[in-house]
């Protein structure tokens, strides 16, 4: 239980599984006795980020601030897990260079003809449509991860299989147990 | 180790002792074996709501990220202390009643007179000379807690004095070890 807190930073696009990922992974580190908080996307705007709009500068603030909230929890033996889309790589690798604990680098990576084929949220189509202005992956970028600790391929693995590859990094690591 | 976490919410004026009395708590704690991590309102401005305003609404908004945070931490068992003036109370009211875990409202209690004349950042004298706005117990409010679980009156008690009244209470409630 006091064992080491760390970061597991999912990144990649809307749609690419990562909070389906990130409530995969949550369970099966609490069963190895490990604290787990999943800071998502949506609920870290409400909580943290209310007001700021989705132009480069606002999503950086928000990046940092779910950096910040990360560390904070991990310097404190918890599990932190963020899964927001975070497309820009300086402010991904900043709040790794201020993380006071190991930080992991998840991306969680699928095309985005696949990703947007199946627009589970319905968001591609509306961006399409120019509703949604500065949409990663349409009219927005998204900046892959050049050295992440970790690539899953959504496309071609089951959840269940990325879960796998994940914990397993992880047990290698010695951040959880075998 | 595997303790319950809680909030210690100390609530009062700029130059009260809040953070004095935060960073004389927190060591005794962790010689109890408690995580403990101190939310300061000045480091939570600059994390978490850079741009915002003294305005109330801003304040408000704020302080509930702050009760966010103290929450998420709180409940992965760590001792949350939150310093920040947070002078509205039903916005304090509103972080308790969504605290996952113990919450303990510290009333930090000093006459407005005897911050003032300390003025140890040289705030009040600004707020006086209208270059700064909104300022609690100058121009702007303070309502104090109705119900504090305990209030330390910095006036007359010293730090050593009302941080022994805080770990004396905590221990009563079961919070902390004798």
């Amino acid at each position: 239980m006091s064992r080491q807190g760390f970061v597991l930073w999912f990144t990649g696009l809307s749609g690419a599984g990562k909070s389906t990922l990130a409530q995969k992974v949550a369970p099966l580190l609490r069963a190895k006795g490990v604290r787990v908080e999943v800071l998502d996307g949506d609920e870290v705007r409400e909580n943290l980020s209310k007001g700021l709009s989705f132009s480069k500068e606002d999503r950086d603030v928000n990046v940092r601030r779910i950096g910040f909230v990360a560390n904070l929890l991990a310097r404190n033996g918890v599990c932190a897990i963020t899964a927001a889309i975070s497309p820009y790589r300086a402010v991904r690798d900043e709040c790794r260079a201020k993380a006071q604990v190991p930080f992991v680098e998840i991306h969680v990576k699928a095309p985005l003809a696949v990703v947007e084929s199946r627009d589970v949220k319905g968001l591609y189509k509306k961006a399409r449509a120019g509703e949604i202005p500065n949409f990663t992956g349409v009219s927005d970028p998204y900046e892959e991860p050049t050295r992440p600790e970790i690539i899953v391929h959504t496309d071609r693995e089951s959840a269940d299989e990325s879960a796998r590859k994940i914990l397993s990094y992880l047990a290698q690591r010695g951040l959880v147990a075998e």
